[in-house]
């Protein structure tokens, strides 16, 4: 059984979210998910639906994967230093931590990033690279692993990462049966980025 | 300005709603997103977390979108005749009706698909026929449109399905923006569907 957690904040982006606790939850009676936040209850998305968090990220940890979303909720969390701390702690404890779109610059004002290599959602790639000077930002990439972090692109780019990850946790072959469950075309190179091109990046 | 409403059921799939409501929030200033439900408060999804119903579907009328999940609440809901009901009045009442996964053996249900074209989850397909003896089930399509009814394949279909509305409530050139700007790799060829093959069903 692993543990997955991922941190709710006021408008977090909805795919970043679901889009990889789909596939984590196609692991069945293997995975458990959780869903953390500063305090428990309803966090409302970027889009406006509202999800409930479980728990306070406070009594976290033990996590085998963090998940960290993007949405523009990331402009007002990235300037708060108490989310920052937990996240930072949280992340530490973690086997692995993972990020959509730009909640890699979150994990990197947390400091967690700090002479990794990392990518993030392609048109908001300049404002993400402020938030991590220290960050060997890598702008073409569908995700980007270094140790126990694993980094992904812009929203859909989050599941196939997931799918990355899943590989990682057990093996190639349970990624590609849950793709096919899910109905998905699994993008499993993860150099495939078209997007830094369609955005001047590269 | 369209709504788009989306109706929850306990164990409703996470991807099925929230991979359409990303992209149909991409629409910006242009959309409002109402998630519905029997009654309003927290709905748990297949895999665990919660979302929050703004409304109960008594009070809901004139949506330009009904948007209706699949997973495994569905095997509940086919034999729930009160959510039937109220099921078949809003989406008669909205200008569009739409099913990810196995949604559409709760339209069928609801009898609102007879004589209709439509198509669902390809593992779960021979289920979903049961649920609509007189509807015309497509086996191969990644969605299908008939009339103001669209009805897409399992789970991450739905946000191909979601596109091709955008076009046909907007224009191609909106749904392609979208696509880019969410990282995706739309599959706009509706027929495009390797799933049925791999399920044995063509």
């Amino acid at each position: 059984m692993i543990t997955i957690g991922t941190v709710l904040f006021e408008g977090f982006e909805l795919l970043d979210v679901f889009g990889p606790l789909e596939l984590f939850g196609m692991l069945d009676a293997k995975v458990k998910l959780v869903m953390i936040a500063e305090q428990e209850g309803p966090v409302r998305s970027n889009q406006g639906p509202a999800t409930l968090a479980d728990f306070g990220m406070r009594g976290v940890q033990g996590l085998d994967v963090l998940m960290v979303p993007g949405g523009m909720g990331t402009r007002r969390e990235v300037a708060n230093p108490p989310f920052l701390e937990d996240l930072a702690r949280v992340a530490q404890d973690s086997v692995y931590a993972a990020s959509v779109c730009t909640g890699s610059a979150l994990l990197a004002r947390a400091g967690l990033l700090d002479g990794k290599r990392a990518t993030s959602n392609k048109r908001a790639f300049e404002w993400v690279k402020t938030q991590g000077p220290r960050v060997n930002w890598v702008a073409e990439a569908r995700w980007v692993e270094d140790g126990k972090f694993f980094t992904s692109s812009g929203v859909s780019a989050g599941m196939d990462m997931t799918l990355g990850l899943i590989e990682r946790l057990f093996d190639r072959a349970t990624s590609v049966a849950i793709a096919n469950r899910a109905e998905y075309e699994w993008h499993s190179d993860k150099s495939w980025d078209p997007f830094a091109k369609l955005n001047g990046l590269v």
